[in-house]
């Protein structure tokens, strides 16, 4: 596989505008929903892959997808991760969290093995378990902000007794570490008040913004609350896999993800 | 493998009487600390595990450092998994944490794929992560409470707007959570005062505290903070797996485990 050799800033953004997009597509392959014709889950992310590659400017790996198809599934998610193409970011979707010698390995994992150039984490254990995935040269970790399901109500939203809500202090803290990578967050998109909070924390800092599509949220919503200037990349995951449930599934995808790229290129015009 | 059927709250009431243990063996095999003489991974656990399961009430098996291990990482956990004994609640130390959709494929991994007893949630993404896990009968889930590292004065120990701290706000909703499956918290043995306060706010629930031995916790501060009725489950991790770094390191990690288990063993008998 392409050794990772990561992104900064600078070159993630040069690589946006010279793409023109601002697109993520996510590849969460679940089982049951693959077109009759294609039931290989590798091979169905590889010609997902292909099709849609010219208008990605990063691809997120739900490891989920791959953990439960059991024994095999961490060689499938290798087989993925090979046929993933050097010029994107590539995202390894873990959302992994614990204590620093643990998230160590996890690091070694996703940065050293697996060679992804980003990670998702959960912030729950604080600073020492996001430290050594900061510690890689261009790599990026994505912080969950606040997410877009329901539970994120439980805690995320919770108010502290300075008035802040808790993930808005999270993203404050986070800011104060120390880091050799870069740090972004991951902020739901049908949630255009939060994220226009964020937003307004992190003006420089890259969001990752899950629920473009299935979800709801629009590219125009997203792009008018935080995309000023730029720095987001909009995830859509099922409504570029299972565009199609026939033989015609690849074509479909690159279909929808260029329609979205091209939405997207009209915002960026505009930046 | 064996299949997991699972444990009802009283029938590991049950073993752990039967036993006179509260001990959890915690597999976390960091390939460079490995004995000399026993450098294959899989090979080392099934020792450990055969060594220790006499003592033993529960087996916590840490994914990261499987994953680190690269593409065959997923098989050795598996391999593992195979040599864990029935008779004991197998934890799947993984702290995963996803939206619902995602959190059903984490689920399927863990309970039905690899046949895992329990598992380490993070609370993070609220009800709807954890459900999918609560769905099964006799299963267990062991939320992310307060934890023992440094990090966890970033988000756990803020203080809400009503006066909780954010740990015990999580634990407090939790209780609320429908479920099929058992619902556990983990609480670092390095943090008495705050063992203390969540053993007040859930007197009947099953504890997960990791830290005694390497970590710094005593068995006795805990046992005297949080075992007047039992269900607590110690891990020991390090003290077990590298009791020695020579030949007889299966050996020398019994021995440790037996000596945790009579010191357990004489707090049990007040109970």
């Amino acid at each position: 596989m392409v050794r990772a050799t990561g992104f900064t800033d600078e070159a993630l953004q040069a690589l946006s505008h010279e793409r023109q997009s601002l697109l993520c597509v996510g590849l969460d392959p679940h089982p049951d929903k693959l077109p009759l014709c294609q039931q290989d889950v590798v091979a169905f992310c590889r010609d997902i892959i292909t099709a849609t590659a010219p208008y990605a400017l990063a691809f997120k790996v739900n490891f989920a997808y791959f953990e439960a198809l059991g024994r095999r599934g961490w060689d499938a998610l290798y087989q993925v991760r090979e046929a993933l193409p050097a010029g994107a970011l590539l995202i390894a979707d873990a959302k992994r969290g614990d204590v620093g010698h643990t998230a160590e390995r996890y690091a070694h994992a996703i940065f050293d093995q697996l060679q992804f150039d980003a990670v998702t984490l959960s912030p729950y254990l604080g600073f020492d378990s996001v430290a050594p995935f900061l510690a890689y040269d261009n790599r990026w970790v994505f912080l969950l902000g606040l997410t877009s399901n329901p539970g994120a109500a439980d805690i995320q939203q919770l108010t502290l007794a300075d008035g802040r809500r808790v993930h808005q202090a999270i993203v404050e803290t986070a800011q104060s570490w120390g880091r050799k990578g870069e740090l972004g967050y991951v902020a739901g998109a049908t949630r255009p008040e939060a994220l226009a909070t964020i937003r307004k924390q992190v003006p420089h800092s890259w969001l990752l913004v899950p629920g473009i599509g299935a979800q709801g949220g629009t590219i125009q919503e997203v792009m008018e609350t935080a995309g000023a200037r730029g720095r987001l990349l909009l995830t859509a995951s099922r409504s570029i896999l299972f565009a199609s449930s026939a033989e015609d599934y690849a074509e479909a995808a690159g279909k929808v993800a260029s329609t979205l790229q091209k939405e997207m290129a009209a915002f960026l015009l505009l930046i």
